[in-house]
């Protein structure tokens, strides 16, 4: 079911911060910073050769994010996203094998304008899964 | 300076358990578990078509991931690993930017027999980042 990792997301404190070191430290490409009002977040894409890094900052009131910065004030990896083919029949096969899907449990569009959802991170060892249909 | 992300790294508290559910719920293909003693895990691959997950378990006394388990017991994302290609001039690049780099600085041979460098999560916005030269 699950293909390429489409991207890690990191949550920063310091968006500024963190995407000059990602840029002039670590020497990766990086977009401009975009915000995502509709998701409660700003983020930047760093762009490797096989995947993407997304670096997330709260934007807004109840941003779904502001609560892990608070939990994790120095940032963290917040999820990774797994693509998929069919984002229903990947969704119906999970619940029928157990897992939570989280929200309402139905697809919403990402911040790459694609449908996604969110897996209970206990139903996964800890992490939180998005996936996204592609 | 990075490359392609070789892997994500997650600890799980029960690997035949994460691995079936890698296997059997996400559809993916998963290698056998692979002992390495001299790392303190037990590692699977789950082989993405763009990149590998790394489920680890500790392995033997003192693993370095046994305390990060004992204090996230459903398991988490552990670390992030980045290619690069010169591993030397990445560590003295990185530390004249003030990265510190974690043990005494020298690269070790790395899980799959490469040389590999940790740097401080708390310089990377609270990620654990494993570079790999390659």
């Amino acid at each position: 079911m699950i293909g390429r990792l489409n991207h890690v997301a990191i949550v920063v404190p310091d968006l500024a911060v963190a995407t000059e070191t990602y840029r002039s430290t670590l020497g990766a490409t990086v977009s401009a910073p975009l915000d995502l009002p509709e998701h409660g977040v700003t983020t930047v894409f760093v762009e490797l050769p096989n995947t993407k890094i997304e670096l997330l900052h709260p934007l807004g009131e109840g941003s779904t994010i502001a609560k892990f910065l608070a939990n994790n004030p120095a940032g963290g990896i917040h999820h990774v996203c797994y693509e998929v083919e069919d984002i229903i029949a990947s969704r119906d096969k999970l619940k029928a094998d157990g897992l939570r899907v989280l929200g309402d449990g139905e697809p919403r569009i990402g911040a790459h304008g694609k449908p996604v959802l969110f897996l209970h991170p206990k139903d996964l060892f800890g992490t939180l899964v998005e996936i996204e249909q592609v």
